[in-house]
């Protein structure tokens, strides 16, 4: 089950609702704090972060024992989180008691689309998700994806841009952006989405550096054809044109106003 | 405001929120009528398929006049949806009455995430969406795109796959495709998502064929990761691995289980 960014108002019906039907609620600690308003007489396994295989495998055993258990992630489950795992780990092991297990996914909100609808509409065409982790991905075929989406002009999305230990992916994808970018280039970053603490701004692609950005940071990189909307500052958005506006120049050309 | 795919249980409490408080309701008649348990007092605008600037226009008149205006789409208005649109038609007409208007976007489960929760986790590591239509895109970007993603192995997300008129394309992906991927490799159709007709199923991808595909279909092509979970049939799902598996192994290796 996926929390969403956080806040309440991006919750699913359906994840509430199972939420509410379960025994157990499996996840870390932070994940299940934010969901306290909805919590009632659930037995409550909370994790430390970075723990996802033993949660996993935690859940597993719960679910085993004909329990209904939620494992919760934040985002959405399906998207550089847990549902992923709980496959690969019953897959792996091959266990006939967990085999038995019901395992159904709820979808949610992602970082990405929260950000983008903060900011207006960057996600408006194609684009792609890639994440600058490269604890579980080779270094070469990260660098490879970004400079494919450089170069076809795809929207970025970027997940775990850097971590205490690793900034300098971030700053490989600037330069490889730069080479089929304007400078100017439009980029978001969108801090702790959904919660009080949230900030999210824009700057240039020249000026994407590591050092205002940490591991609770979303980046989106526009592509060529992302646009800046009203005056710069709090109040400026972004969007990426579907091509629309070649159609409407057509149409209007044909009602004779253009 | 994003409806979702079409089901209740995938709607967002802000989406609510602010169809409730929306005096005027702007939209493609369908999706109104998705809407309609909770219709009150709202006045609905109803809009044929394909009017989409004429949509955004009446939706910005009406909020200029000072309306609460709710303008609706399926799935994510963030994502091949008309949230860009209402920016654009803004920028380039620069009117004074519209820039006063007040605009934010509520995003939503858009296809691609709820057919990848009904099938499992195909979209568990990176991964892009890419729209098949060539109305608003030169063919040549289509491709190319197609392409990089083939070559850099993302799990793919087609929208707009095919049209009436259209059906070459989606042939051209999957030779393209089949220059980098195994034959088998699963891809995922998911059509009419979150309403009563619903269908999922997975084939090969030396089988994606345009003709068992329309509009209301939405394609999910794995990568060379993603892997089949269970027997073939109804209850098989996908997962792409975050490459948690090596992790796993070298874990329990540590352990002295491996």
């Amino acid at each position: 089950i996926g929390t969403g960014p956080g806040a309440p108002r991006w919750r699913l019906p359906e994840s509430i609702d199972w939420l509410r039907q379960a025994s157990d609620w499996v996840g870390y600690r932070l994940y299940l704090q934010l969901l306290e308003d909805l919590h009632q007489h659930q037995l409550l396994h909370k994790f430390a972060m970075g723990k996802e295989t033993e949660r996993v495998i935690h859940a597993l055993e719960l679910a085993a024992e004909g329990k209904n258990v939620a494992l919760i992630c934040s985002g959405d489950p399906g998207i550089y989180a847990l549902a992923t795992l709980v496959f690969e780990v019953m897959d792996r092991e091959n266990r006939a008691d967990w085999c038995r297990v019901e395992v159904r996914v709820s979808p949610g909100i992602t970082a990405m689309q929260a950000a983008a609808a903060k900011i207006g509409a960057p996600l408006g065409h194609d684009f792609c998700a890639i994440s600058l982790s490269d604890l579980m991905t080779p270094r070469e075929v990260i660098l490879k994806r970004i400079e494919a989406a450089a170069e076809t002009d795809l929207v970025i999305a970027f997940y775990n841009p850097v971590s205490p230990k690793r900034t300098e992916l971030l700053e490989k994808a600037r330069e490889c952006l730069l080479k089929f970018r304007d400078p100017t280039t439009p980029v978001v970053l969108a801090r702790n989405l959904g919660r009080h603490e949230e900030t999210i701004r824009i700057v240039d692609l020249k000026d994407l550096s590591h050092e205002e950005i940490d591991m609770l940071t979303l980046v989106i990189v526009g592509s060529s054809e992302t646009m800046r909307y009203g005056d710069p500052g709090q109040s400026c958005r972004l969007f990426t044109p579907r091509g629309y506006a070649e159609k409407l120049r057509n149409h209007d050309l044909k009602e004779g106003t253009g």
